[in-house]
């Protein structure tokens, strides 16, 4: 955790993945980030994975350094307040980061007429306001298509929820971006964002419609090979996998040497009449090259692998499952200061994640859990809303507002 | 393209996806980044994929409305020019983003000397700076075991590259960071983020490594099913697949009323002894709900369950190959106001993408192509360098520099 944020305060009123991972990366920067959920949470407290006791470890891992207010956004009086908190005065304040639907008190008119330059930042499904999550936005987007086995007709989807994933960076950078400009113009604005556009953003970064619209080629499932270049997997001697990349000139070169094939591939190479210094002509024969250096894999186990391409620096990595990623790798561990063990109240202690970027050596921070549903509740009250503790008392008996569950 | 970062002018060393996806979108709103590459172009130039004359959309993809500097990298004026233009002055300049190694000329000590408020943002494989590219970190982290086919034994590497695509992101925000740093405070600043480590706070966000760690459970693979949740692929009458969400009880409602399911699901939950309010239960008993839908989805068009499903707001999505997307897809094409028709020179005309960010309901400039290599060395050396047409001259018969091919 730094403070290279520090002095923002946003108020989040969000759900699952995009607008809290986007949140979290700010509040790992320094910035007071307030997420204000219903009373007994949102929609999203409970999601699995949970412990055994029912305790979701997906919301705790998205809201980590966040301080929380839990209210009854059914009732005038809690929306009244959310309102005022988002509204409220202060320099780096009246920043509002949701992916709510951006309706009645949550519109920005609504909430501009308290607070002239507020930023609101609004992640949506689809740009029309219509609903979209990352598994309907990425089978409509041509990856599950060219993902997964190439002896299977059918789509795999990805598990990982990388489009959310890259909406909440995007929404926190596009935060950061109105903040700029209201610390220059000394104006508000609102920012809005939707998560099927991001990933067409990111689809027509990466070639595809390009290819689709000039070629008119459709790209084919070609499995666990990397597209345009040599990579794949490799079964080990002790029928685990590794992934080998050799994407230029001099990562081949490295390959080949660790493997002691140089030789071999050259006979290759002529026998096809191949030029494996080009990168296509290492994509187009892959699979013959692969046939080549099977055997060496098969003979080698992942640690004699590890001695070898890690003397050549070849460009490799072992496959893990998350388990093994946990048991086995020193980069997922707290030799990499960007873990730390922590003590999330309720669950146990785990590794937690601090930010991925470093700032000029600064010192790290401590990672700070996710809070209780309504920790910090009374708090904001009085500190952010300048309530005394007989109307905090009275929004308690009111049920408008609640504290930590015993 | 917007102009809300005008005035700001990144220097770009890049190659491949990160710090390209990075510096363009920083570029399409509105900061002047020059990206320098060698002449000729440098290793990503010709990637694929690319048309049937060679010329790479990968490239033009990643590079889109940046301006492009041909320099001789491997000559000692060829790199006193890049220094110079990294650490030229000016208020929103001295910013140099990149993911080649800071070693040289190119560490952030010796670039420092030219420029004491440098801000210099550096992107690596691992943090102990060995290599790493998308392919090798995501092997590592857990999801290719749990992605695929649930018939599959072995695992499925995601084809898009989500780990470079999320640290690009985080690369522009630090990058912001770090200046909204500078401007109040005064001072630059080196910025570092490994690739490895942005998979791995991922990993940790989303839960898995409380759930490793925590439950001592390995996360199964479960096919095109989400996880935690009701939403999984169905086939369709004319045999296309569409995915269906229901993750919120709404949701679910909207979804069984769609389908005049209603009844028959009581009836299932009554059989089960289950109750489908619960996420956790409507995700334990998937298997038996899929049954009860698929006669319905068998008997309806793609066509039909759009109509039938966007009715009651159920949250689904068509399964779209790259290009049924483009071909099929309103949202990808120019009804949606991210995307233009652009001529990219060299490779003819296609629908690109501006930003998926909106700024305050501004309007939108044109989206802007990629450049050529070299397209702006001239007016780069000029403007930025203050070198005389003589000077530019001699610096192109010495082969220092280049223009664009003719």
């Amino acid at each position: 955790m730094f403070d290279v944020l520090k002095g923002l305060r946003i108020v989040e009123g969000s759900a699952f993945v995009a607008a809290p991972s986007g949140g979290m990366m700010l509040a790992q920067l320094g910035a007071d980030v307030i997420r204000f959920d219903q009373i007994g949470g949102g929609i999203d407290h409970d999601r699995w994975p949970v412990t055994p006791e029912g305790r979701s470890m997906y919301w705790t891992g998205l809201n980590k350094g966040k301080r929380s207010f839990a209210v009854d956004l059914r009732s005038e009086r809690g929306r009244e307040l959310c309102a005022e908190l988002v509204t409220a005065p202060g320099d780096g304040a009246g920043i509002f980061l949701s992916n709510f639907p951006a309706r009645g008190w949550m519109s920005y008119e609504s909430l501009k007429e308290r607070r002239e330059d507020l930023i609101m930042v609004n992640i949506k499904g689809n740009r029309d306001g219509t609903t979209a999550v990352d598994y309907t936005v990425n089978c409509a987007v041509g990856y599950p298509f060219v993902t997964g086995p190439d002896s299977s007709a059918s789509p795999a989807n990805h598990v990982l929820p990388a489009w959310d994933v890259i909406c909440g960076q995007m929404t926190a950078l596009g935060l950061l971006v109105a903040e700029r400009t209201r610390s220059r113009e000394g104006s508000g604005q609102l920012v809005e964002i939707a998560l099927a556009d991001v990933a067409m953003w990111t689809v027509a970064m990466l070639g595809h419609i390009a290819e689709a619209q000039i070629n008119r080629e459709e790209r084919s499932r070609i499995g666990n090979d990397m597209y345009g270049a040599f990579g794949r997997d490799f079964v080990t001697k002790e029928g685990r996998r590794v992934m080998a990349v050799a994407i230029s000139f001099k990562q081949w070169q490295s390959l080949l040497d660790a493997m002691g094939l140089q030789e071999k591939m050259k006979r290759v190479e002529e026998l096809l009449e191949a030029d494996f210094r080009k990168e296509g002509d290492r994509f187009e024969h892959r699979a013959v090259i692969a046939s080549v250096m099977e055997p060496w894999f098969r003979s080698q186990t992942v640690d004699q692998i590890r001695t070898a391409f890690d003397a050549r620096s070849v460009c490799w990595g072992p496959y893990q499952t998350f388990r093994q990623l946990v048991d086995e790798d020193p980069r997922c561990s707290v030799e990499n200061p960007m873990f730390q063990m922590v003590d999330q109240p309720g669950i146990g202690r785990y590794l937690m994640a601090g930010p991925p970027l470093d700032f000029g050596g600064a010192e790290r921070g401590e990672v700070a859990p996710a809070p209780a549903l309504g920790e910090h509740t009374d708090q904001i009250l009085a500190d952010e809303l300048g309530l005394s503790s007989a109307e905090i008392g009275e929004l308690h008996d009111a049920g408008v507002v609640a504290g930590p569950e015993s």
